[in-house]
């Protein structure tokens, strides 16, 4: 067979020769843009050539800090199909963490969103190998600013042919692009991505049995272009030809279902924040969303009425996806199966609200005190993955021998598969209650607790024990009526009881005003045990 | 990125963790065995034990002689998945190409089906390096014979524990399987497949733009598995879980369209003189074909008939696809895109009588004697391909050259590209007509012949001209009734004035009472153009 490397330039050359009329649409602010691939393809070409003549070469680190628009798109490609690695930079990172992951992944170029430029320009003091700093806007003006080398995107591109060859002799194993993922404690942690590993992970994306994204459709990338390669759909979408809508700055969700109906979209995918507040959202303003076949939530676990109400209501199927920054970033998603296809709604909502099916291409399995667990849907194991798109280390980082061991992926997430192959995710590791000898979920315990009609929501942390070793607690914050004290605290260990075996239920229940929780809305347990002390001593 | 090989074993780990109960519906002359998943991957270990044991080690040549069935898939993975290579035999060779293939290929074991030994024996004085003839059949018991070195299918996997596990070290590059495919003269040509391009192009096969292959399916391979790979529709069916029908010995139009009906078959794929028989059997006896979501059909051109009565009058998707040994052998697929969404039916079955757009992964060219041809829909070129399912040689064979150039494979096949990328064949190259420096494409020719009411078939070829070099002329099989003649013919030339430019028109009719044809039904122009001796004189 022939040696043709896997290459994303193949996805632009694609795109500009069978769907050279297909539409990026894209949301500057209050612009919207209709792009045809015709016109990213030379815009991309525009900007591979403008690049290089700032430096960029095989290899160089250009980092861009920007909203999903369509010149971030041309990033995804313009930086790579040249042979340079293209740098993620999350915009919600302390700046702290901002300094440290541009000064680590060493960043030549940066391509800055005019409305995030002011930060920037306050850390450009720290930036040690930055020279030059593009802004991208509408228009070819530049801001006032106090910095040295700084470029218009659009001046830059203008100034440029549109018939920039990219070269055709990259291995594919090159390093495309790169993210860094935070960590629960230290500086956050780099993932590499090569174009082999993109491109696969593009084909898997277009799978009958995954997303099954086709030119057919028209996909709106809700999660953010900086998170995970915004779960690989920007890539896929050029690979395929399909219609793209990027929604620009902001989340609103009157923006968002305003972009669906407009534009017909057809798939979409965010992560459980977005779609509680899309939800909210239409019931007060009802929109039309016939024009959707399929939402996308990922990055933590689907909450069942958040299901139901967009199967149910809506009936627009809401199928959960599991991932990381380290698995570029689909693993598995929760699809139906023919085994599934005479479930009532119920059974399909649970289903639904799991991790899903491992994509075809990638391996798992769960590893626990014992060795390789059983797929009995009880025995807890953390996962492990491993495949073509799965990082084998932290760049440059010490942690890669913690996470990346005998060629798995060690994610941190503890889970059990059902017999069908289906993943539940339990815990992470850290979060894990083991009481002698034995694993306690705390989410399933959170879970449980939190479909009792008096809590509004409730986190579960191991606290030492003389004899177990751990013991859970759990700390409960009420809904508003509800009072506090020994009472509650009974009926809630009752209910509990009904539901697990004796030795899961916590040994005692802490009341709060409030979970302690992360940027993007998830428990914050480290800082939960801090306010929690008194247990601790 | 990890480096994970792409590698069919983990087609047969995906199918038997997650899909185990799964079934390979396989006939076997009068038995239909029903075979979940988890035996076929445990009879696939006994198997890949069994020969290993005869000698089978990396790189060595296992040669099949079979009908499609459970057994021969079992070879599709045993072999490879252990290192070796699978040669899937023509079993529609002369017995001369037969001896030439298995010695060429240096087939070290052999395995036959039990109605097509007799054929084996007689050969096997001829055979210089097969030391194992392995016998498949229901039951383990052997026929008589006089050959040395026979055993019994059934008994050797008996023998054998189903753990063995197969090497995960194996490089995705290393040779899977190899077809033969004839050429006009002389001996046939070895492709030889790698791991790495039908991983591949089983993920194409999924893409909902190609053909969506899903767990959900029911799929059915009629093109042979002794014929590029039966369009690769065994591998991914094993990689999606797919229940997949093995249809056995024969054709029979009545039995294909049983299995259809009673398995409930979604996704099928043939020849056009398949679906022809098949079509005239169910305008005799009618069927219920609810099921079927797509019937792809390649090797040769869709007649627009048959396309429209499988779309007009039964409702199945009618797609042609385009491809050869050479390719393994998917190229394109007649998909339907967003810019065809609103055609009318007639439009539509134009489309889908051509042969499509190219898959996602591959890249294709046409070249003339200006170079690189434009993609009109009018000026035509040698199709050129190239991707990581194109071979890049013929095993161990001189024409080599002629066929893969400058990193192309050039397919002999004469096409244009319309501007949306669909392919359309016009020709064979040997077949083309250079007439004064300009291409006249015989195909168009011929298929306008065709649409004639005094028709039954025609071919035209061309023929030495003093001033042009070459003319086209047609040959002419008249539909009983119809008088041959200079009436008839000064008609049929007229119909085509209408129709063509004029210098297209061929100088004269040649009536004739049949076109010769190969054994599958294409024209044989070589042996015509003997039978039109006296035109080249």
């Amino acid at each position: 067979m022939m040696q043709a490397p896997l290459l994303l330039s193949s996805f632009v050359k694609r795109a500009e020769r069978f769907f050279p009329d297909k539409l990026i649409i894209s949301r500057t602010g209050d612009t919207i843009h209709r792009i045809p691939y015709r016109d990213f393809a030379k815009r991309t070409r525009q900007l591979a050539a403008a690049l290089t003549k700032l430096g960029m070469a095989k290899g160089t680190k250009v980092g861009s800090f920007a909203w999903n628009h369509h010149r971030h798109l041309e990033l995804y490609f313009g930086v790579p199909c040249s042979g340079a690695i293209l740098h993620m930079i999350n915009i919600r990172l302390s700046p702290e963490h901002i300094v440290y992951v541009i000064n680590h992944a060493e960043d030549e170029i940066l391509l800055v969103d005019h409305d995030l430029f002011p930060l920037i320009e306050k850390l450009a003091p720290q930036l040690t190998t930055v020279k030059h700093f593009i802004i991208m806007k509408d228009g070819a003006d530049l801001p006032e600013t106090s910095l040295e080398n700084v470029h218009s995107y659009e001046m830059l591109l203008a100034g440029e042919a549109d018939d920039y060859e990219f070269p055709e002799d990259l291995d594919e194993n090159t390093p495309a692009g790169m993210c860094y993922t935070s960590a629960t404690t230290g500086n956050p942690k780099g993932v590499v991505y090569s174009h082999r590993g993109l491109v696969l992970h593009s084909y898997a994306l277009g799978m009958n049995d995954a997303m099954g994204l086709s030119e057919r459709d028209v996909a709106m990338s809700i999660v953010p272009m900086f998170h995970a390669n915004a779960w690989g759909l920007p890539f896929a979408a050029v690979l395929f030809g399909t219609t793209q809508v990027l929604p620009g700055p902001g989340f609103a969700p009157g923006m968002l279902l305003d972009l669906i109906e407009q534009e017909k979209v057809t798939l979409t995918a965010g992560v459980p924040t977005i779609w509680l507040g899309v939800l909210k959202e239409l019931e007060a303003n009802p929109r039309n969303l016939e024009s959707l076949r399929m939402i996308i939530c990922g990055g933590s676990a689907s909450p069942k009425g958040l299901i139901r109400a967009f199967e149910e209501k809506y009936n627009v199927p809401f199928v959960t996806g599991y991932g990381m920054t380290e698995t570029s970033p689909l693993v598995s998603l929760a699809i139906t199966t023919s085994a599934m296809e005479n479930m009532t709604l119920d059974e399909r909502i649970d289903k639904r609200s799991k991790a899903g099916l491992p994509m075809p291409g990638l391996e798992v399995r769960i590893v626990n005190e014992q060795g390789e667990a059983p797929w009995d849907g009880e025995t807890m194991g953390e996962l492990n993955v491993r495949g073509p798109w799965i990082a084998d280390e932290y760049y440059k980082d010490e942690r890669t021998e913690d996470a990346f061991r005998d060629g798995w992926l060690y994610t941190g997430d503890i889970a059990v598969i059902e017999p069908d192959g289906y993943i539940k995710l339990t815990d992470r590791t850290k979060d894990l209650i083991k009481s002698g000898g034995e694993w306690i979920s705390s989410v399933d315990l959170e879970n449980a607790l939190m479909t009792h009609e008096a809590v509004f929501e409730a986190a579960v942390v191991a606290i030492p024990h003389e004899k177990w070793l751990e013991r859970p607690l759990a700390c409960v914050v009420l809904k508003e009526g509800y009072v506090e004290g020994p009472v509650m605290k009974t009926q809630l260990l009752e209910y509990l009881e009904s539901q697990f075996a004796k030795w899961w239920v916590p040994d005692d229940v802490f009341f709060m005003e409030e979970v302690p929780k992360t940027s993007v809305g998830k428990f914050l347990k480290a800082a939960l045990r801090k306010e929690l002390d008194h247990y601790y001593q």
